[in-house]
């Protein structure tokens, strides 16, 4: 029960698309990753999706259209909906789901990442 | 499902200790609140609750501790753990905990609000 850091959480690791689990209540999980290129199109069964952007402008998109998302703005991804995270450049997110939510949703490839604990 | 700027939430509003909730998922609700003073002893039962500085510096009493919480910090109060939000100055919070949480816990007094919708 200690107070996170998020730049110190930030600053721990580098690679892309990585999920790391710094907090949990609830069921849920709070992660962060740092993103950067093309994820691959996913949807969550069973899981509504918190993306809030800490550092950096995250395209997230969507089958019907594209959202954009700054620094201290979120959105939530409804289940069921397909969403594919794009960034130009490195952006540091902070995510909020139901706990062992699949990074990859309903798709296992090489980008499928199991979260680790912070 | 429309993203959501917390600057923009933050300037809807001005008293302090309201919850104003900004989004729902997973039967969790994401709240916002300015708080300034200091509010009243309580805990949550059935409730694990997330405190995160967007602006400001907040102290979370415990009862046998303080924890101070910067911008860009958060902590998770644990269920039936008794806590008391205090801020010298005005601070913006988000809060994650599970729809229909009430602001005081275990209390109801002057300072109960049932949370709005943004």
């Amino acid at each position: 029960m200690d107070k996170i850091n998020l730049a110190q959480q930030f600053d721990s690791f580098a690679e892309h698309w990585q999920q790391h689990i710094v907090g949990e209540l609830n069921g849920q999980e709070v992660k962060i990753a740092k993103v950067k290129g093309e994820f691959v199109w996913h949807h969550h069964d069973d899981a509504d999706e918190m993306f809030f952007v800490v550092k950096g402008n995250l395209t997230l998109q969507l089958r019907d259209r594209d959202v954009q998302i700054g620094e201290g703005e979120f959105f939530i991804v409804p289940r069921g909906i397909e969403h594919r995270p794009v960034a130009a450049e490195e952006v540091h997110v902070m995510l909020f789901e139901p706990a062992n939510t699949l990074n990859t949703g309903n798709v296992r490839n090489e980008r499928t990442y199991e979260a680790t604990r912070a």
